[in-house]
């Protein structure tokens, strides 16, 4: 089988929910798996200089706009959080202490995180909130619990999100095939694209 | 013939490039006119406190790849200038000064400035390199000169600006469909769509 397809993804980020409703099906129709491997847009911004796009003026009234939009689209549920953006260092940790132990049900649980925050409108960076989310996917609460406040997987969230930066990644989501890099839910024609064609 | 499609655009926009070459024909197949509005992403960035994506650490990276890649995508010829982004006040008062007398002409114009720019490397912020691209359409470059040097014609270009920004206009390709905002020329498949289906 081919290379998988990285994709990078914020928690907190709607067009990052709604390229993961749609990268796995894509990529296998292409025969491709897809290593998830949620990021820390706030690390990134304090590199580039940016910030949420919802806090620039003028720009945000257009996103809250064309979130929900792209959502119908896409025909992916999507009702705009209350609290947004958030800060999602813990279910990254959640993740990528689940990811040590069994990369697909990690995916399985990001899922959940992303629906219970993009359509649920709960609150996936108040750590109780978040665990009762996990506890809903058969985990026990105590484990994630555990889970996220060690070191190691502490430091393992780190290196991810230091590694995603130095390759590069500065939005979500942000999708890598075979070395090309596409940011963006709106470049995921390109990505199939390139999947069929293996470039132009 | 149903209202026709606000295009606004800066001179200094490769997206707004490739969606010049494109938008025109999409309208067509849907009986529609385009009023093409250039506008000064300079006066924008004052307002959002942006900057060129190209200035930004990582993100100009991604875009010095993306927009020859997105370019072959769209089958559009495209270099990168050499001179880049630049301030486009001179066009864009060329622009209007020609699109008071006539509007058609006036987006010949715009494209073969924005041909120069982005496939032949003209830097068209330079006056006199500018007025040689405006003598190449036909036009009396003395007349040009003049135009550009007007009172009026300078007045007008900022109104079109502020009132650019006064509808919500942050970015540049941005385009209007009977009140629906687009932002990016990889929005142009909702365009069409939105043309197609008026809504979903």
């Amino acid at each position: 089988m081919a290379a998988p397809i990285e994709f990078y993804f914020d928690f907190s980020s709607p067009f990052g929910y709604l390229a993961s409703e749609k990268i796995d099906a894509l990529a296998a129709k292409h025969g491709r798996d897809v290593v998830w491997r949620p990021f820390l847009l706030g690390a990134v911004f304090k590199i580039t200089g940016g910030t949420a796009p919802m806090n620039v003026p003028v720009k945000g009234d257009y996103y809250r706009h064309d979130f929900p939009r792209t959502a119908r689209l896409f025909g992916v549920a999507y009702n705009q959080p209350t609290s947004f953006p958030i800060n999602t260092v813990n279910p990254a940790r959640a993740f990528y202490w689940l990811d040590a132990k069994d990369p697909a049900r990690a995916k399985d649980l990001a899922r959940a995180l992303l629906r219970a925050y993009f359509v649920d409108d709960i609150d996936i960076s108040d750590t109780e909130r978040m665990l009762a989310v996990c506890a809903g996917t058969g985990l026990k609460a105590d484990e994630v619990r555990e889970g996220i406040g060690d070191a190691g997987v502490k430091e393992r969230t780190k290196t991810e999100v230091d590694q995603a930066i130095a390759k590069g990644v500065f939005g979500s989501p942000y999708m890598v095939v075979d070395g090309e890099p596409f940011w963006g839910s709106d470049r995921l024609d390109q990505v199939e694209k390139w999947l069929a064609t293996g470039g132009w």
